[in-house]
């Protein structure tokens, strides 16, 4: 496995992927096209404008990013694919269109295979077992909240903190894992904005400067510094 | 139709449905017994602990509340109901038991009719025409995401307005509406927490003291004021 997992595509102040500039050269260096999976159209936008702006951030590594709905056949497309890299956006539609082109287990068996996989946002919570502790709302009915499932626990991307001075009475982060924990038994990695998962071989590496909240049934959650291997995790 | 659908249950600095106290003792002013619906758990308490705390702040009332697990039989339960009350929590999971449980279309009935019904956060968001407007996890896979569609549009409970100083970069609340609208087309009731609807005979009046938000597919969104009609919204 070569899998590079970031909560988020952007980070406050900075241009899109800028932050995971040396990791993307790496993941990919060895790939001349990268297939990109648009299905999560974040705000709505069309996957045109999405792999648009996607192919601009991936110009300074020499790679050409093309997406996966130019192609006739897009199961094939990913059979053949050197890298795929599955941008955010609402993770119901990413996970209903994977099902509905056939493309969430050809997905799986070439990242398990070691084809360089990287994930922002929702293509980050597809690489859990469930998509089940997204943060989206249910714009779509997926055939199934099954995930690629190439890690054994959940991800919370774009982690949130309770702000004690807030007012509102909606559920926090924290209440709402919870909640996935009264009816769930598998581990939840809440990972910051500005975190990512480096997964290589049989290690699951967190990295960037933040801890990871870790989510377990039954049991008060855990912070974990950066480098901590989650591999063996649930 | 005679229903109260309150965005939260409780109000920052105040007991549990001290906001709605003149609302609820109109609503279930000729009734004696309420029917509970815990199913929505918030934060993963028991349907028994649920049940207690809803019947505490219903005993200032005189009105007996039962939590319908307690009936062998909960369509019966409904059928025979002088009016209901279903709590927030998880909108998936409340969704999730409405349906194996056989409740959703008996409810909807009742409601039709002139049973009295309240709703706070989940139990108003299924008054909409379906749940994909919830702000909660999906942890479990409801059997389909329609709701009970006695008012003609969605609701968004504990509508939140973006935070213009934030520097986190999870979808706002508006996006989130936005990506809804890319699919689908029904409009959208951004209700702030204080803020309600009265659904009597054929009129959606829009309560309490704050404005609400209205989202339409491929419009600008729009701010109404309290005690604006919101029958035609749709």
């Amino acid at each position: 496995m070569n899998a590079l997992l970031a909560s988020t595509s952007t980070l406050h102040n900075q241009q899109y992927l800028e932050y995971l500039e040396k990791e993307i050269s790496n993941l990919f260096k060895d790939s001349k096209e990268v297939i990109f999976i648009p299905y999560a159209r974040p705000g709505g936008i069309t996957y045109e404008e999405y792999t648009e702006k996607a192919s601009e951030a991936f110009l300074k590594y020499g790679i050409e990013l093309k997406g996966i709905h130019e192609f006739k056949d897009p199961i094939a497309a990913i059979e053949n694919a050197e890298g795929v890299f599955t941008g955010g956006g609402n993770t119901f539609l990413l996970v209903s269109e994977l099902y509905r082109n056939g493309v969430m287990n050809v997905l799986r068996d070439k990242i398990r295979e070691g084809m360089p996989y990287m994930g922002t946002s929702a293509g980050t919570n597809i690489a859990g077992l469930t998509m089940q502790t997204t943060n989206d709302m249910p714009i779509v009915y997926p055939s199934s909240f099954k995930t690629l499932g190439i890690i054994p626990f959940n991800i919370n991307p774009h982690y949130l903190d309770p702000d004690p001075g807030s007012t509102h009475k909606g559920e926090t982060r924290e209440t709402r894992i919870h909640e996935f924990h009264a009816i769930n038994s598998q581990p939840v990695v809440g990972l910051r904005e500005g975190s990512w998962l480096e997964a290589r071989k049989d290690q699951i590496i967190l990295k960037g400067d933040l801890e990871a909240r870790i989510f377990r049934k039954d049991k008060q959650p855990e912070e974990v510094s950066t480098d901590t291997d989650l591999s063996h995790l649930n």
